[in-house]
């Protein structure tokens, strides 16, 4: 099994985090595993804010609903933004879907270097895409996609029992 | 950098395949990473059809339009499905997100046992999604969400420039 499968398969949600900050480098390599996922037609149609401050986590996390205490407890969190002007305008809703792998790569890199993280869900949800919109006066062509929480595990979750492969979800050749 | 960064930072599309087929527990190990990353509510909601017998490539690569090739020369590719009728009530659009985690889990996998990929779109595209809907004959409440091909790489593409980390992309703390 590769270090890969292995930290694909170990990850588990990390809600509660050590006061630990994380470093600059630390961030930018999650940042450029973001923006090194495939996106439809090459148009990394996505943007990011990185909230790392202490004071603007704080300030941030009041607009995050029920996911408050997570995003003030984090080291930084992440605002995944899907842009509508990069988006391929055939079907720009790829967009929601190139902003799904930046996430999870996003995720997967960080787990690798020890942090733990939340994928917190925005988009679909319209009181949450406006509630971000009005925080951070995102432009009409930008669509908050999720919030991802980082920060170094508080909570150890790697007994709580996860399902991997389910036989009834794969079907050979035919449906 | 951890083995999954590099991983992660490496991975190109890869079109051209050899002749090589993939074992049965590489499937599973592929397909086991794609049922292992986060689902908005833990809803799980997917399901994956896998096409590894030569002769169903062929026939399905014809339903695959421009990517008729791609698939046809593939040791196996998948179909992503999302389950509308396992989705989050409230908001079942976010099975499009839980499938892109899937997707991209599968291909980090992939990279890391030797093999190369590459992710096709089908969703949002209605004539691709029917194409597969037809193909298939999936049920009403399940979305051909992608169509992931993979096989051993028979293209070197570690030379191919691929932006990584853009600035212009990233915000701290404000928009």
């Amino acid at each position: 099994m590769t270090e890969t499968v292995k930290t694909i398969l170990k990850r588990r949600s990390i809600r509660k985090y050590t006061d630990q900050k994380a470093d600059e480098e630390t961030i930018r390599t999650v940042l450029a595993c973001g923006m090194s996922g495939p996106s439809a037609v090459n148009a990394r149609d996505w943007s990011f804010v990185v909230v790392d401050d202490p004071e603007e986590l704080q300030k941030w996390a009041k607009a995050c609903g029920r996911a408050e205490k997570i995003v003030a407890g984090s080291a930084f969190s992440v605002l995944i933004c899907a842009d509508g002007e990069r988006a391929f305008s055939r079907a720009p809703e790829y967009r929601i879907i190139n902003g799904s792998i930046a996430g999870q790569n996003m995720i997967l890199a960080a787990e690798s270097l020890g942090l733990g993280s939340v994928w917190l869900g925005i988009w679909p949800q319209q009181e949450k895409v406006q509630a971000q919109k009005e925080y951070f006066g995102l432009p009409d062509s930008v669509t908050p996609h999720s919030v991802i929480a980082f920060g170094y595990p508080d909570e150890d979750r790697s007994d709580t029992p996860h399902k991997d492969y389910e036989e009834d979800r794969v079907h050979f050749n035919k449906w």
